[in-house]
């Protein structure tokens, strides 16, 4: 997704809330009068402390929590989140400031708190760096990673004991007489939260979704044994696990498989058994809020920087958004960009390429040198075919979600060739506000491609000569054609939106209800 | 396998024909009358030329060589191999030459043919460092590979040729009344060979043995379409493709599934269908040559220089046994290593550690990189921990197979820790010639560990703590429980030997035989 300026996110996530949706039907369904008990390591709100000490509330960003919001306004909600900052440890314990705090009336905020260092272990040396280049593939494994005495204490201390506090902090907002409290939990950072909930409530009605992908097997299993197991028994404490592609749903029972002999893998239902607990496995394909999106996209800022962006741009504009992340494979799209200027000298001066590159962990060593490595190829193709007073690569790097929607809108083509991606929200926003017909150049390793492929251009992300022709094909292709293509997949998006997303979840642990014997309420 | 110098690798393949083996009925049965036909890029022989120009044979190394000898001098066998040099390429024609060459009578070797640019494409373009990189899973993706207009020309005018001298030479090799020759091709250099001598002969019965590792889809999904359709494509086109193990078939399973459309592949009979053409995916574990490793174990040369080593070593004596390879993963067995020596400062002064790297590849910059920080870590050990006149780790950079067998020999401690293995061979080596009954820890991750998980220490490879703590309670075993395990292990060694290897695809090719229908021969 095109990350968020604060306020925007929470605009977009507090969109359009439609009391009689078959979103909030599900949600009441599931409910049967309970709140909904949500857990993920960011919230709806954060705080920071002004100068004197105060703590001021700030609108959650990130895909995560924009996706989520959708459910807050349509139920009651608790959503438990990581204290992640000293302020938030503060605010923490102030009841009152934190209900005083959040959007709506009928969402509670409450933080799972641990002392900063065993935060700081769990989010910056677990979750980011070791398990978001394993689930994304992007280890160089002769040399990375070095899981030594530093990570597994990290494990131990860190990652270990943020799942226990997010648990307990889940259960402290069960009402004592609820057996059956319903809970859904969210992502990587929370891979083992559902066991000890389970160990207290043994009939909760509890989901787990991994908005990253899942690798195969074989690369967990490079991993020590106590992490690798840990995380798939965490998971299978859970009704339902889902993923955003059947693949890498496949993946998980696979790594299941490898790693659990106590587990029984039913592929064709989908369904893991162990220790006589049911886990049903599915594909949850993330999306957009298409009318929270179009709003951004048509406000002034938007519309006004939309002009200025045409107006300093060549005749034809390719435009890519993306965290500055080395699995977003910026690199080789600038390097394809620049095979196609070398084939076809003529687009020299009629194209410009437009990447609005967010900053992301910058303090994450792989992550800066890629920025430096993406700049200084811009630089070389700049060098190479830039006339006086105009790039042919221009390089926007701030969050400016308004700006980047403005660049997709006025897009001639948008190229999305993440190396591997869960999803890839940029796609699907791509297909809502695009104004110019644009052609969408996606990769088939994007969690989107599954939903997308027959409207796009698809490229493998390592083919530098496919990307060049796909880009190629894509600014040569008819008007009539990218439209027809648009269409169908605008009518895809607006029909599997986020509230899809989430209504399907809700279905589900609507259905493990169903399965349980019927046993009176307290 | 211990990478073996020339002449013993010879020896070892030439070892102990045994007319009325059930290796020799098998194939018998398979040929009803036939030559075997067997390709492979490596032979049995190539030539050299002498400084007045003469042509000078030498017998082939290396481990598909030394294992597929086991066929010659059982059967009557044309060897096909790559014309790897200028010598080679003078020898091609020259078949009074050829046939003088090879160590047996019944074995004639023709070599495939292309000039010496289209074969260093598919070598040193295509093969070693791309399909190698990628089947190992080594890749640092978000920058390597860069498939860029290079690589497609090596592929179209290297690695395509290639295959197609190769079936040119094979299909000269077969009598023109043979319309269902028995033809093995092997190994990642060939996977396109089947499809035109299939297209030239239907009724050719023919298999193809993959002996390193096949990974998971997703890594190939990066590659361009038409490089991982053909590898596929190709690949069917035999009756018969082998893995080295189980999960390696399944990967090439769901590869195809992925990327062939008008395949159906059969996961439970483990047969994919395309075209009306059926072909079976089966795992044969490689393995060695018993006898004939215990007999350069028990030479002369090999008795002298294990006695030397015992004397210039510690007490206790950790042996490590590697192409200088990066997926060997050599870097974290020293910093495993270092972390033990750290934890029980006693050993420091009972431990030596011998390394017995031989030189690999020394073109790719990767593993010129990869030796100079192996190198870096052994000294920091030996600046650390060694004491005058006695180093802590010993490193052996040759290509001494004799040398390498006295190592396993007298080790207490064998580590075999692959972060992706074909099989690995060092590991069963290690058991038939082990002498102070050695421990052998092993990755999860070698192929090898699916036979011998009962008798080993396994570690996943990343897993710097789990290394140590299994080296740890390797050297702590008692003598008892570790000869237990060796037993076990040896007794598995020796009856799933190199002959076993290849007597299960001679069968599983007479099964294809048996399945067709009867047709009189011309």
């Amino acid at each position: 997704m095109a990350a968020r300026p604060h306020g925007v996110a929470a605009d977009a996530g507090a969109g359009s809330p439609v009391p009689s949706s078959p979103l909030a039907a599900a949600a009441n369904r599931l409910l049967e009068g309970r709140r909904l008990i949500l857990a993920s390591n960011r919230g709806p709100v954060s705080f920071s402390a002004s100068a004197d000490g105060t703590l001021r509330p700030r609108r959650g960003s990130g895909g995560v929590v924009t996706a989520l919001s959708q459910v807050s306004g349509q139920v009651p909600l608790t959503w438990v989140a990581a204290a992640m900052s000293d302020a938030d440890r503060r605010a923490a314990g102030d009841h009152d400031l934190l209900d005083r705090s959040t959007p709506q009336a009928d969402l509670r905020l409450r933080f799972a708190t641990v002392p900063r260092s065993t935060f700081e272990a769990a989010y910056n040396v677990i979750a980011n760096p070791l398990l978001w280049f394993l689930q994304h593939e992007m280890w160089n494994l002769p040399e990375r990673p070095m899981v030594g005495q530093g990570t597994r204490r990290a494990w131990r201390e860190g990652y270990v004991k943020l799942n226990a506090a997010f648990a307990a902090e889940v259960l402290a907002q069960v009402p004592r007489r609820d057996r059956a409290p319903r809970i859904m939990l969210h992502d990587y950072h929370l891979y083992l939260a559902a066991e000890p909930i389970r160990a207290a409530r043994p009939e909760a009605v509890l989901s787990h979704f991994t908005h990253i992908p899942w690798p195969p097997s074989s690369l967990w299993q490079v991993m020590p044994p106590e992490i690798r197991e840990a995380v798939c028994r965490g998971l299978l404490a859970n009704d339902v696990v889902g993923f955003q592609t059947a693949r890498y749903g496949h993946n998980f029972m696979r790594s299941v498989e490898s790693f659990l002999p106590d587990a029984t893998v039913d592929y064709r239902r989908r369904v893991v058994t162990r220790g006589g607990h049911r886990t049903a496995v599915r594909a949850y394909p993330i999306s957009i809020d298409v009318a929270a999106t179009r709003r951004v996209a048509s406000s002034l800022a938007a519309r006004r920087r939309a002009e200025e962006l045409l107006a300093s741009s060549s005749e034809k504009v390719i435009v890519r958004v993306d965290r500055l992340e080395p699995s977003k494979n910026i690199l080789r799209g600038f390097i394809a960009f620049e095979a196609l200027l070398d084939r076809q000298p003529s687009l020299r001066d009629r194209v410009t390429f437009l990447a609005f590159l967010v900053p992301s962990r910058t303090s994450i060593g792989e992550y800066r040198d890629y920025g430096r490595k993406v700049r200084d190829v811009a630089d070389r193709l700049n060098a190479r075919f830039g006339r006086a007073g105009r790039q042919v690569v221009r390089i926007f790097y701030e969050n400016n979600y308004p700006q980047a929607l403005a660049g997709l809108a006025i897009a001639d083509l948008v190229l999305v060739n993440p190396l591997i991606d869960g999803m890839n929200l940029v796609a699907k926003e791509a297909v809502v506000v695009s104004e110019r017909d644009a052609a969408i150049v996606l990769s088939e390793t994007a969690g989107a491609y599954d939903q997308m492929a027959d409207g796009v251009l698809s490229v493998a992300p390592a083919d530098l000569v496919g990307t060049a022709e796909a880009m190629a094909r894509g600014l040569a292709m008819p008007r009539e054609e990218r439209r027809a293509r648009l269409e169908r997949l605008r009518s895809g998006v607006e029909r599997e939106d986020v509230r899809w997303w989430l209504q399907r979840q809700l279905d589900d642990l609507g259905r493990v209800v169903a399965r349980r014997p019927v046993r009176p309420r307290r």
